[in-house]
């Protein structure tokens, strides 16, 4: 099955006339119209044009071009089956065996440009999907090629098999004809959609491929980070390894706890928990303080910045094993003391908050799509229920404690002090058991809880918790309140003489 | 703007007669074509065929029906511009505005039915898209309606209006075109893709709402479940309230943990990791077992079995407070006994490994994607690396503790007897941690580690937790192996006189 003749009809010009140059030497006629044809004929191509086919020019505008029989009997024709071809004859029409068509690029005209629907509008291709869906769907007599990046590809083919292109080709191409449109109705539905409802009954999510990672959350598990549509990453990465699976699933906590904080702060995560955390008047100093939180597990964990990280920490941060470092900026000078450690990622990222609103997660056969958990509001609305109310640094700690405990696993209980963490109680099954492993890993740290602060993603079903937080000596507690039991846990904080405040909002993060 | 004339062409009929009818009523002409010019007329009315239109029929075993200058002029002419209203004369075409199309059903027809290739393509509709595309365009002037669920709320709309349809609807119906498209552009895209590779260049996501949740993982949060189109929840609930999102994000450990094992199990989870696990010779016995991990925790919890539940279990299933059970089969008598509490989520899936294969999880901006983590034949090439070698018994309870440790949140340990579950250490960002919080929830429950066997989800770096493990009068130990320190770890192993089999293959969750 040779290329006779060939439609072309693209908005991306870039080697276009080198291909129409390698159809033309090869005997294939050129069929076009508009911008291409003007394009291809400059580049000195004998052209068709397609309104000398159909009988009439682009009217309303170029609205409608080539919606014509005889091009889609032409492209759509099965070369196999003879009444096709007879019908074709009928129309007047000729086979068109290669279709080389892109489109209007709706996303960077319309949607970054942010036109008003009635200009956008005229950036919603109709022609031209429906030629290439056309091709595509003929793929078994028919190559369709949507990309520029295909043509080399193409040429080539074609060289090795002297114009009989393998229906492996053919298919594959067609796929990739009805990836772009996907993606390109998505665009347009997305733009069209005006619902203020960020859980609309369609949600389209069209992934690229942004990074082939090594493999996943085990050596067994193949995967790969992608980026909807068009988006860049956030952030550049200035050196070390390639980020793996668990540094991109932990980079986002990385990034943003710091960020709650207007101080100069710095976090430490772990196995998707943070592990350590330090406000301070310099990043070392923070560093140091995150460190101190637990100085054994801190080791091989990622370490976020919301300042520029500058060589004296820098010089700290090359000492033990990390994996990674994520800050929105980097001094000259901490990036070449960064050199010394070649496999430490070093990740920069501008100062927005990173992550997009919505949280997606597969489960069950679906997927969970739900709000990030964002507000914190609360700090402002806190009610103190006990008799004593928290004091100035009291205050800080409840602060430090209530911003970090909501990142933390649940069942969560974070220790506070007012310049950093002081203990982690993650992601166990039942409160008070999260107390006990906080308060444990506290003393193991050597660290002192009297006057610290005591931070719970939950409310307390039991007084039990406070009565044993109680004998470290800390002073405050901060929780959601709204447990049944409430009264009880307010009069034994009362009697243990803590101060203790209500958020009224729960954070559980699983 | 009043709509004079339609063109209907549509494969659902449902509701197409009854529209048709309508729309006569008031006076406005109908276009149509093959089965559904067929099936208007068959209820009584009148309409113009396509081909007397375009001045030819159906050519091509109606490949090219309706790709013709006068139809897509018809719907594409901006009715406030003169010179597209001029030029659609000159092409003898007249304005159609409202257009009503659906499709071949590509899903139903060629993905279900597992088509050929060369016969799926037939299902790929070229003229419908297209028009009804450019319906959806040039919402400004026309109607685009692309499913029978928008006729009823289109009447209503002409009717309220007097055939003036407002702009908000037509955009709407606009929208909701593009989304169609964008399914069905996805779904071909997927058929056509023959890459074995789960982790293509481009995936597709297009959910659609399955059910609205109350609330996500915190009240302040809005969550809904989606399905990617087309598909059904993989269960039906017999009784209770609507599942909320920390029941579906547990429901598929819930259901997967006990169908790793052949005997009747049961599993408890709370937090997204099991707290309790038990085998039986019946579900009550399993369940009782599974209570007894931890008889504190597992308050509240999801619970889930592998086989049918009796009345027997059901009787104890009734009497704590539970989140929801979940299993392939109940009794009907067991059924009966739910309704006691009404409240109590009775979920059925059928005996099918629920959930897909690629797990998807947002962040950082984008999307993880990666393999589902099922390899399970490590049990199969166990390497014995002490000197003792574990027993019968032993055997049973590794088989038990290493399916269970890699659904626990790393770091992950757990011990196990040869029919139950007896301590989980979860969600650590130390491994030692983890060791000491399964150690001291297996006390609280007053359970007995001699004779146990410790499991962990990735390589212990230093003996410590064995040496830790081994007071506890546990007397063997699982895990991957492959740190630099496993030599010491084994000596130590012997030392203690425990035997320690290695599985090469890590199981990190987070």
């Amino acid at each position: 099955m040779k290329i006779k003749r060939a439609l072309l009809s693209v908005w991306k010009k870039d080697g276009i006339v080198e291909l129409g140059e390698f159809l033309s030497e090869h005997g294939i006629e050129l069929i076009s119209t508009g911008g291409t044809q003007k394009v291809l004929e400059d580049g000195g191509l004998e052209v068709t044009s397609i309104g000398d086919i159909t009988g009439s020019g682009a009217v309303m505008d170029g609205r409608v071009k080539t919606l014509h029989p005889k091009i889609f009997g032409g492209i759509l024709a099965d070369r196999k089956n003879e009444n096709h071809l007879n019908d074709l004859t009928s129309l007047g029409g000729f086979e068109i065996d290669l279709v080389v068509v892109n489109f209007y690029p709706f996303v960077q005209e319309a949607v970054e440009k942010n036109l008003d629907p009635a200009d956008a509008i005229e950036f919603i291709d109709i022609g031209g999907p429906s030629m290439i869906r056309a091709a595509a769907k003929n793929y078994h007599s028919v190559t369709a090629l949507c990309e520029p990046e295909l043509y080399a590809d193409f040429m080539d083919t074609f060289t090795v098999n002297e114009n009989d292109i393998p229906l492996t080709f053919r298919k594959k191409a067609a796929m990739k004809v009805f990836q772009m449109t996907t993606a390109y109705e998505a665009a347009i539905a997305q733009f069209l959609s005006e619902e203020e409802d960020i859980l609309p009954d369609t949600i389209i999510l069209p992934l690229e491929k942004s990074a082939e990672l090594r493999y996943g959350e085990n050596p067994h598990q193949k995967a790969a980070f992608y980026l909807t549509d068009g988006k860049s990453p956030d952030w550049v990465q200035h050196q070390g390894k390639t980020l793996s699976y668990n540094n991109y699933a932990d980079m986002e906590s990385a990034w943003n706890i710091p960020q709650g904080f207007d101080a100069i702060a710095c976090v430490i995560i772990k196995h998707a928990n943070p592990c350590g955390f330090g406000l301070g008047e310099n990043p070392l100093e923070a560093y140091e303080r995150a460190v101190s939180t637990d100085p054994v597990s801190y080791f091989g964990g990622i370490v976020g910045f919301n300042c520029k990280v500058d060589e004296t920490v820098a010089e700290a941060l090359v000492q033990p094993f990390l994996e990674c470092v994520i800050a929105p900026a980097y001094t000259q000078a901490a990036l070449k003391i960064f050199e010394r450690k070649k496999n430490l990622r070093i990740v920069e990222s501008p100062d927005v908050r990173m992550g997009q609103e919505l949280s997606v997660k597969s489960v069950a056969g679906g997927f969970l799509c739900q709000e990030k958990d964002r507000q914190q509001d609360e700090l402002e609305i806190l009610e103190t229920v006990t008799k004593k109310y928290p004091t100035v640094k009291e205050n800080k700690a409840i602060e430090l404690g209530w911003k970090l405990v909501r990142h933390v696993k649940s069942n969560a209980i974070v220790f506070a002090g007012e310049n950093q963490l002081l203990g982690v109680g993650a992601g166990q099954m039942s409160r008070i058991d999260s107390v006990k492993i906080a308060i444990r890993k506290v003393k193991e740290a050597g660290l002192d809880l009297r006057g610290a602060v005591m931070a719970s993603d939950a409310f307390f079903p039991f007084p039990d918790s406070i009565e044993l937080a109680a004998k470290t000596g800390i002073s405050a507690v901060v929780q959601p309140g709204g447990s049944i039991k409430d009264e009880s846990v307010i009069q034994r904080a009362d009697e243990l003489q803590i101060s203790m405040v209500f958020t009224g909002t729960r954070h559980f993060l699983h």
